[in-house]
This record gives C-alpha cells, sequence and structure tokens, in this order.
C-alpha cells in the first residue's frame, strides 16, 4: 500500500483549496496579534498548521491509550491529594526552580488558613508517542506489528490543543467524506470514515466545566447576580481559536462562562469576600457581578508569570470558594519531576492496585533525577557521554514543553550551567517511533517526508477530597477525545502553535 | 432613550475583542486572495465588516416584509413562466445590454431544442429601506411612527450576505446574552434577546437545496456514482465563507455537494450526455463521476462572464436536465427593467389576485424608463435637471449593484453617454431612510455616527412548469432568513464586500 496517495499537482492545489477553505469556515486559525492596536482591522488570521492526509497509526494503540485514560484520571486525583508525597517528589526541585518554589509557597500560604473548596475538577491530557523498529510501520500484508504506546508527558495544567485538535479530525472526516482522497475506481483509499475515529473535545471539556459549575451550586453572596465559570487567560493570546470554543459551548447549555486577563485584570476586577467567594465585576459588564464557580487556568504556567501581582493573584484564585480547573496541587503533579518520581520502584503501586500500576507502567521509558542517589549517578553517567547522551532528552521541570535540550547537545549544555542547577531538569529516554510520510500544511508552505506524531489522550475528572481513610472521592472518572500532533522526523520539538508541527488525525488500521 | 449606549473606551475595547475573537471563531471573514498562490502561508483572512451595536428598526416593518416573501415568491415564479411578458419587459435592453443579450441569445437556442428540466428552485431576496421623516425616529415616548418600506431591488441570481448575515445575526445574539451591552442596574438595555430575531438562513437556502436534489431523483447515468448539488462558481473567490457553509450544511443532510470555478473549469470538468444528464468529473474526484441533480449559480451575473467560453458554458448548464437555481428566465427576472416594468399599471395583476398585487405595489416607489412613451419623456425631464435629478439614482440593469449613478451626477453622466444607451438605465426615486445612530467595525476601523440600514428577506421556493391554463405550480413557498446591512448615512453605495456599510442585526421595537 503506498500512502499517502500520489495527487497531481491540479489535484493537490484543489485539496489544499479545499482545506485552508474549511479551516476558514470553522476557526481553525491562529489570531495575529499587532500590540497597541485594538480594530478589526488590525484582525488579521491564518489557518493554523493540518497534515494533508491523516497520517497511520495503529488502532489497537489509539485504543489502548484510551483505556488507560480513566486509571491515570485516578493516578493524578490520588497524587493531587497527597501533599506529602508531592513535597517528596519536588523537594530538590524548590531551591532551583522558581516556578516549583513559587506554587509551593502559594500552597503553603493558603494551608494556613484552609483551603475554602474541597472539589476539584481536572482537565488532564496525556501524551504518547509509538516506540517501535523502523521497517515495521507501515505494515505489509502477514507483518506482525511491534510497536508499544510510550509516554511522552502527562499535563494537568492549561491543556490547549483540544478544539483545533476536534475541528482537524472533522475536516479530515469532511474530505474523506467529500471523496477528495478518493484515488479511481481502480485503488481503494484506505482513508475511510471507519477508518478516521471522531473527536469530541469540545463537548467534553466543556461538559466537565459545566458539571464542576453545577457541583459548585447557587451563589452564596447578595451581591452576586449570578455564577460562572471564569477563564483565567493570558494577555494577548494568538490561540483564542483554541479557548473561546469551550465559552461559547458554556453558553450553549446555559452556563456563563467570561475570561479575564491573568494577573493584572484579574487582580483588578475580582474581590475575594470575607467569606471567600470570588466575584468578578469587569467594567465591561456594566454594574453586573458575578459569583466565579469555577476558574478554568489557560494562564499562570510560567514562571514570570509569578512577579508579586501574580502571585497575588493566583493566592486568591486558591483562597477562594471557586473550584479550580485544576487545584494547585494537581498543577504540580504535572511537573517532570514528578512524572519522573512515579518511575521510582512502589511508586505507583502507593496509589493504585497493582494491576493497574503494571499497565500504566509499561507506557514509562526510563527517566532519571539527578539526585544523591545511584539513579542520580547513572544520570550524571549518561548525560555528560557525548555517545550514551545520544538515546536522551534533557527536560526542565516546567510545563509546556518548549525549553528541552536534545541527545548530543545535553552534554555541553550542561557543562554550561551550575551543577548545582542540575537538579531542575530530567533525564529521559528518546522515543524512537516508526517514520511514516506524509504532507504538512503548515503557515511556512508545504512539506513532504517522513514524518512521527504523538497521540494525546484527554481526560475529565471532578474529586472531592477526603477523609485519611479514604483520601478522595471520584465524582466523575471520563475519558476525553484525542489530540494527534505531527511534525517531520527530523525536527525535535513538538509545537503546532509555534510552527513546529501540524494538528493531523490517526489514521486507524 | 439614549442608543447605542454610550461605553468607556476600556469596555468599547473589551467588547470589540469579544466581537473579533467571535468571527475568528465563526468565520465570519473575508480571504484575502493572493493570485498565484496558493499554500496556506499566503492564506490570511481577517473579519467581515459588522455593526458594534444591532441597529434600531421597527418591529411593524420587519414583520411586514417577512409576510410579503411568499407573495414575491408567487409573483417571480410566475413571472419566470411568462416569456412572452419577460420579453416585452426586456425588449429594449437587448440592443443596449451585453448581458440581457447573451442571456436571451442562450434561452433561445435552449428553447429551439426545448428545455429538459420542468422543476425550478429559487433562492431570492427581497431588499428594503424605510422611508419616512427624520425626526421621527427612533421613537420618543408617545409618539406615532410614520415610516414605510420600500424596495430597493429584488434579487433572483446569485443572492449573496445570508451566511455572514445568518452569523452576525448570531453574533450579536452571543453579546447580549453574554451581558456584553449591560449598562448597569439603574437603566436597562433595549438590547435583549426577545428584540433580536433569530436568523436561519444556513438552514433554510441548503435546506431548499435539498428539497430541489430529491425532486431531481436517482441519478439517469450508468456512469455516474451519485447525483450531488454543483455550486457553480467565480474563480478567486475571496467570499468563500458566505457559500462554503450551505455546501457544508448540504453534507450534513447527507446531500452531496461539489463547487467548480464558472466558465473554464466547468466546460473542462463537466459532459453534457446524449440525454441531457450533466456529468462531474473533476480530477480531484478521481475516477469519481457525479450527475449534477442542481446547478447552484454564485457565478454568471457579469457580462464579461459571457464571452464564447462563458456562453458555452451556461448553455451546456441550461441545456442539460440538472434544476437550475434559479432557471435561466428567473435569472432575467433580476433586471432592474423588469423591476421596473412591474410599476406600470395592471402589471402585477397579470400574475396576482388584486389584494396581493396591493401589497406588493405599497412596497414600490416610482420608477422610469428612457423609452418612447409618456414615462419615458418624464425620466429625461426629471434625469436631466440637476435640481429635480436630487431626488433620483441611475441604475444600470445589472444585477448586483455598484454601478449606479446618484443624484446630482445623473445628467452629466448621461451627458456623457450616447443616447442610444439610456435605455440600459432605469430612473429610480431616492429613499429617504430616518437615520439613527450606531458604530460600524470594518476594515478600515471604527466609525461612529448616523447610520441606514437595508433589510434583506430571503425566500426559496420550488416550482413545476405547468400548462397553458395553469402556468406553474408552487412545490415550495418558504420565507428564509433576513439579511441587515448597515452603511454610514453619507455613503451611496451598499457592498459590505466591498468596504461600503457592515453586516448587522435590527434591533426591533
Amino acid at each position: 500500500m503506498e500512502y499517502p496517495p500520489q495527487f497531481s499537482e491540479e489535484r493537490g492545489l484543489a485539496l489544499i483549496a479545499d482545506i485552508v477553505d474549511w479551516q476558514i469556515n470553522h476557526g481553525s486559525l491562529l489570531k495575529q496579534i499587532i500590540p497597541h492596536s485594538s480594530t478589526s482591522s488590525s484582525s488579521q488570521c491564518s489557518p493554523v498548521g493540518v497534515s494533508v492526509f491523516p497520517t497511520l497509526f495503529p488502532r489497537a494503540q489509539f485504543d489502548h491509550a484510551r483505556e488507560l485514560q480513566p486509571i491515570y484520571n485516578e493516578l493524578y486525583c490520588a497524587m493531587a491529594e497527597d501533599e506529602q508525597w508531592i513535597f517528596e517528589a519536588i523537594r530538590d526541585l524548590l531551591p532551583v526552580d522558581p516556578l516549583a518554589a513559587a506554587l509551593w509557597g502559594i500552597h503553603k500560604e493558603v494551608k494556613q488558613v484552609g483551603y475554602a473548596q474541597k472539589i476539584s475538577v481536572g482537565i488532564f491530557r496525556s501524551d504518547y508517542m509509538l516506540e517501535g523498529p523502523e521497517a515495521e510501520f507501515p505494515l505489509r500484508s502477514g507483518q506482525t506489528l511491534n510497536v508499544a504506546l510510550k509516554q511522552v508527558e502527562f499535563n494537568t495544567f492549561s491543556c490547549a490543543g483540544g478544539t483545533h485538535a476536534n475541528k482537524t479530525g472533522a475536516m479530515h472526516r469532511y474530505l474523506a467524506r467529500t471523496s477528495a482522497y478518493e484515488t479511481g475506481s481502480d485503488s481503494t483509499t484506505p482513508i475511510s470514515l471507519e477508518a478516521l475515529p471522531r473527536n469530541d473535545n469540545i463537548t467534553s471539556l466543556s461538559g466537565c466545566l459545566a458539571a464542576a459549575h453545577q457541583a459548585y451550586g447557587r451563589q452564596r453572596n447578595r451581591a452576586a447576580a449570578d455564577t460562572a465559570v471564569l477563564f483565567v487567560v493570558q494577555p494577548n493570546n494568538f490561540n483564542i481559536a483554541d479557548e473561546r470554543p469551550l465559552e461559547y459551548a458554556l453558553w450553549d447549555q446555559d452556563v456563563p462562562a467570561y475570561r479575564v486577563d491573568y494577573p493584572d485584570d484579574f487582580l483588578q476586577y475580582t474581590t475575594l469576600t470575607e467569606s471567600r467567594e470570588l466575584l468578578f465585576h469587569p467594567p465591561w459588564l456594566g454594574s453586573k457581578c458575578v459569583e466565579v464557580s469555577v476558574a478554568y487556568m489557560r494562564a499562570g504556567y510560567e514562571a514570570y508569570e509569578y512577579d508579586s501581582i501574580g502571585q497575588e493573584a493566583r493566592l486568591r484564585i486558591e483562597l477562594s470558594l471557586a473550584i479550580k480547573c485544576p487545584s494547585l496541587l494537581a498543577h504540580i503533579c504535572t511537573f517532570k519531576k514528578v512524572q519522573c518520581a512515579l518511575t521510582a520502584p512502589g511508586a505507583l503501586e502507593h496509589f493504585l492496585s497493582p494491576e493497574k500500576a503494571a499497565m500504566i507502567r509499561s507506557t514509562f521509558v526510563s527517566m532519571y533525577s539527578f539526585d544523591d542517589s545511584d539513579i542520580g549517578s547513572r544520570a550524571r553517567h549518561l548525560a555528560t557521554d557525548q555517545k550514551l547522551a545520544r538515546n536522551y532528552i534533557l527536560k526542565p521541570s516546567l510545563e509546556g514543553g518548549g525549553h528541552n535540550t536534545f541527545g548530543e547537545d545535553i552534554p555541553d549544555f550542561l557543562a554550561s550551567i551550575p551543577e548545582s542547577q542540575w537538579s531542575a531538569y530530567i533525564l529521559m529516554e528518546r522515543i524512537r517511533s516508526p517514520s511514516v510520510t506524509n504532507v504538512l500544511l503548515s503557515p511556512s508552505g508545504l512539506d513532504s517526508g517522513g514524518v512521527v506524531s504523538e497521540l494525546g489522550v484527554f481526560g475529565t475528572c471532578l474529586w472531592r477530597k477526603g477523609t485519611d481513610d479514604r483520601p478522595y472521592d471520584m465524582l466523575q472518572n471520563f475519558v476525553g477525545g484525542w489530540s494527534f500532533k505531527t511534525k517531520h522526523e527530523d525536527v525535535d520539538e513538538m509545537s503546532v502553535v509555534k510552527g513546529y508541527g501540524c494538528f493531523d488525525t490517526p489514521l486507524l488500521f
């Protein structure tokens, strides 16, 4: 099977026109932010990067990733209610990582007066790549597939891409449906609707926020006209096409949803009452005031956001009665250091049954902290040897990626920083994915060749803090939709909005 | 009542950000066409012009315009089946108007072999302005409204703006719902959901094409895999956000819909069989071939499109079994000359009952042809006098507007062309609308001040040619949604996509 099909230039242009038109009509776009300008004339936008064809991905691994998600949700809810365990996992980080230090400091401050809200909500995403030998993928007839699903990272905070993935999935299904991939009567295209999974991120993510909103109940404060979900966002966001549809979907379910820039506008336009309701009263609502039921965080994941203003803003959120998406401790669970701590013997069994722990562990690759243990020595040995380092990635404990050092660059990088800073990083085995062929359409043009993909599975959950006997009650535990990002195999980073890689749909086989 | 409400700069900026984000996320956009470029990098787009606030419009006149639409549909279907009447209306035009001559020529050629399809489908739009004295609008309490609904034009061909209007209506309703117009507790905003009518153009227009598709029945030709609606469009269209959603809506109803550029690609990628099925087999469908059930015309309304290639393409469409949206004679009914002929005494009664004729006539303003009659003398007198001409517009018989001459410019314009060409024009009384205040947001920025609006009502219908006794059978006759366009009162033209005016929503009172 030749994949993707070879198209004439004329046909390729028609396909690209179909793609671009679909993107323009469905908000599959990035906004171009021109500073100090606020009229429509400065509001240009352009299509987000997408693959021209869906990319081959084995159905068994796709299904397995979705099966794992409720267990991952359970694991992270349990972790988020285990302060002591988290502290052990990140204690080495606190002196060297300003984001970790800021968040832990806020946690301690809130703890002194006590958290006001027992319910938390999580929108998580677990990212995987396939690991397997080159030659076996895609399958030739009679060949056995020998690939495994390996976790790249687990995101608990500000998980992006849900809407773009939803729309890209719908786009590839539209193209398949309109015969845009038809190869002719003498051969059949493998791109059928049955092979392209549906994606319901907008429904599932907004549904989870709506459930949290219901769980909050009626407003307590008399000044408030209503309760509402508050999207806490970064200023001048060019990626509004990923966030806004969740607001629109909430309104469509009769759940009021507003947004505010973090941290300045948030501090200016909210008040924490003595009984710790969080009130929102920006000038653009006139004299209307709403009580925040759910604070949905799409900001506050970078260290620079925690100057004194940022700390004050986050403290106000955490002190409040609002249900946080996610809680502060669940936020900290997204650190690579925590991911690394889970690979320690017995760590998973602390939270999960042995059967579930084994399922989760099968997705792990080797990870190392630079600590004083034997593991730490091994990490130093691997990371400082040019040859050995080739098979590893050095990751800072930050959320969001984009700060990684790859393979042979690791020894020089580590040599350039004081050894006391090394504990801010973890060393992770590189996942070698079998390469397949595709054509990617990005703002810089068309690019065809070998590509690798990353599958993310969204999980949504709602849980209540429990007692020592039973540390938490799971109120909702759902698998959401998926995200599927594909990049040229020679590019290390994966970030579509930064121009590396494209949104994509798995073509299941 | 002060309208629109006065907002602080900060609040105005927040409102505009809400508008722009909504537009980007909902495809309320214009595509920027960069010639000779076909990748995503050249596919920028920007928001279409919209009003910041909905514009005041009286509910009685809005409702009345909708009541009139089924009668207008009936009138135009009846006209479209009365070849002799149409010929009388446009006979003076044929020697001087190349578009009229081309269309009539194609009609005569088809008539020689006979039309193959008895069913036609119409997507019509009747445009109105309010006529009334300045001071009475908007109403002060206790004041009586003295405004009348006057027709600007009736469009039978390539009616645009349906999708943009649908989306703009949804946008203003979203803004009202999210308290974006809230003025505070001490006064209430008139901008309520009850005052903002819903708009269902995408559903109603696509529904009408789907009904025509069903009426066509199964494919007759064995080579065809399926039947499909074919959108016949202009190349390099920047207004895809108005057309494409109708295609998507058809697919959502399981009606296949494809598009082809007119006339070159159309000629290249279609075949007319001996039994007059129209087959579509472009390279981008691989070896797939579909039989066209409905040819939906969004091209072919300008004279330049009827060179020999264009004539051949239109002839092929008209000769075919495909149901045309609209038929060739219904197309000709959109000429201003036909609109003018309807104002002659007894003309409406030729098609309608006296009651219906009276209702329709009440929306007419004076119109004059430059012919040999007393009417023609009157037209020459009015149009060549600088002072008298002030109250008139000179319109060529072209579809689409944009070629009009206004008021005092008319005498000089007429003096600049040979008098033999004057019969290509009609003279129409200017409609003086009461001005209201609003803020318009267009690609050139914000503009506040006095504005006037144009209300369009969409009508959809399906009819079958009858016999001499009963010239046609109405199979469907529906009111669609509406369009509402607003421009600065000092601007003569109304064309949003050309940058004059904005899409808007009537705020009914």
